[in-house]
């Protein structure tokens, strides 16, 4: 087996505290890198990338996808917007799972399997699985030549150069970039959206890089709510829609490097349970950034309050209502809401790393954890 | 003059101190009665119930669970089997989710929604959007005459009697049975399982209520972990395939019931994150029931163990392996791999009870949730 690993000395911190602050910082880059190339004429065009799969993705009438931990969290997104966009059904597994569930795998199904190193285990099991059941893999990975690359089907690269620090950031915002990538190319070859969406898609989408800076360049909010949790040892987020699958990769930073136990809800499942964990004073950290549910994510916010709560409510700019419903309020930049998990995930992370440096802990190689899980 | 030293709502709880309690022991005689007249010739026959979908149930190519808390894991539970037994690809949604995602409708699609009351308002909506989108609903609920009961193109009754403790216990068991009955009626009407199989299952199912009576006669060793468990604020469950899905449901008891914070993990997820949380002395519950993941399971127990936390495992009787790796054990009866839920909740039921007792808090009435959630 081909072991890719990235040598630390060539890799330097360029002046940050931390390799997770540093690929944090390059995510500008890493998604204008992703999208390089791919956009043309107002439109997305993978077709010479996908050509061993320009057929399937005419006739495929369902997807999968397969993933752990965080690019586990990036096909939940992929989830949403592949059947919002391309109206083709998605499954998304956890890949140790997948591999043991029997899953209905047929010719017309395709399997999309996330993974940065190219090499997780799991991932890569599963990957085999469906090649032997007769059904086509597309491989997203940060790694040229790793086992996805070489094996799947076609490829799609994310291009987030060396991630060296355990917690995934910026590999996770670029498979974000290479799923919406996908999803319209799919709704283009298809004819589910018109030229005008597919216009209005890619001006947003290349308007990302920007606006992720533009919330890396404020953080100060965030250092300040990072302070005012670190005492605490439990944490909750809520969210729906886009939101709810954001806040399961927020949780999961915190968890990976600040040891705080948080979970993420779906937050109208509140009331059916996990209401009974809400006290005076536990933190809540509640997404309000899609359009479609936003009434109903208010009311679950303050029912939260309601039970004492301390919540930092996380909306769009503009968002005049949510500060009145909330303790504190981060806000991020307007895009279509289908690309909001971006810009709602980078002060998730910036907050995962401040929490971790107020509890004083090594941020880059927390406990327990290694960066590349290459056994089962 | 006789001294009457029950009161009146003592006496409805039967002798029992709780009515959870109440219900928990209720399960033999729930499950028999749901499973009562819809055996027959060795095999599952629903075509009288379900008269009115018959041409549907064989022509259906996808199926949805909808439904919320509780009833949400037994639609876990509902995707396993029905793709395993009759090979129709299955979605499991959160009712609050689902009808805010828009999701693929067709009329070749089969909604099934799983609520208790009935009147679980999220629930509800979700059949109304599914049948507005010209695909047939099947309702699975426990109340006669209920909304879901009158609006489902055809209901699914489970045969609990009411249910009156907050934290549901014979719902969800019945449920399950109700899932397995439709399960093995597809598997019939569509031929995917023989005769013989259909036979097995059968005389599996039918020795469920009696397995379950010799849990609920010997809860001394759950008992025992609970009052050890009742210091800890922080507490996890992890799992594998159906047991995956059974410890979601176990997690919800203590957390409702209990206020300890815990959760449910894929065994195989952790070293993608969550391991960093395992630290000296934090317990974990662990089941492993299912043979096909059995050994993986006990890598991840061992995984735990290295870091310090303190097992409680759940396994087969006859099982002397586990035992090995653990610091407890809590054995089930045997049965076919896809009844064991139905084993294995009882005893993580038994366990939220006596922690919730141990801490001595309100079981019946916890705070901050209702019985039926009818506001969404």
């Amino acid at each position: 087996m081909l072991r890719v690993t990235w040598d630390a000395v060539t890799a330097e911190k360029g002046g940050y505290d931390h390799f997770m602050l540093k690929e944090i910082h390059e995510q500008p880059k890493a998604i204008r890198d992703t999208l390089a190339g791919r956009l043309k004429d107002d439109s997305v065009d993978l077709s010479w990338e996908l050509s061993g799969l320009s057929d399937d993705l005419k006739q495929i009438d369902k997807i999968h996808f397969v993933a752990c931990g965080t690019a586990y969290h990036a096909g939940l997104i992929g989830k949403s917007v592949v059947e919002k966009v391309a109206r083709i059904p998605v499954e998304v597994d956890v890949a140790s799972e997948y591999r043991y569930r029997d899953p209905i795998l047929t010719p017309s199904t395709l399997v999309v399997v996330i993974s940065q190193s190219g090499e997780t285990a799991d991932t890569l099991a599963a990957l085999r699985e469906a090649k032997k059941a007769g059904s086509k893999v597309l491989g997203i990975t940060n790694v040229v030549g790793s086992s996805v690359a070489r094996e799947a089907d076609e490829v799609l690269m994310t291009w987030a150069g060396p991630e060296i620090a355990v917690a995934s950031t910026k590999a996770y915002t670029t498979q974000l970039i290479a799923i919406y990538l996908f999803s319209l190319y799919l709704a283009r070859l298809r004819g589910t959206w018109s030229e005008e969406e597919l216009k209005r898609a890619t001006a947003a989408i290349s308007a990302l890089p920007e606006q992720v800076q533009r919330i890396l360049d404020a953080p100060e909010a965030i250092q300040r709510f990072a302070r005012s949790i670190a005492e605490h040892e439990d944490l909750f987020f809520i969210g729906r829609g886009l939101d709810h699958a954001v806040v399961k990769e927020g949780s999961l930073k915190l968890k990976e490097i600040s040891y705080i136990h948080s979970d993420a809800y779906a937050a109208g499942e509140l009331k059916h349970g996990t209401l009974a964990l809400i006290e005076d004073g536990v933190p809540v950290i509640a997404l309000a950034t899609q359009p479609s549910v936003y009434e109903k994510m208010v009311s679950n916010i303050i029912e939260v309050k309601a039970r004492g709560a301390r919540v930092l409510g996380l909306g769009l700019e503009g968002d005049t209502e949510l500060a009145k419903s909330v303790d504190e309020t981060i806000t991020i930049p307007e895009t279509l809401p289908l690309f909001t998990p971006v810009l709602a995930v980078t002060p998730l992370q910036l907050l995962a790393y401040y929490t971790s440096i107020a509890r004083g802990l090594d941020v880059d190689k927390p406990r327990n954890l290694a960066k590349s899980v290459t056994v089962e």
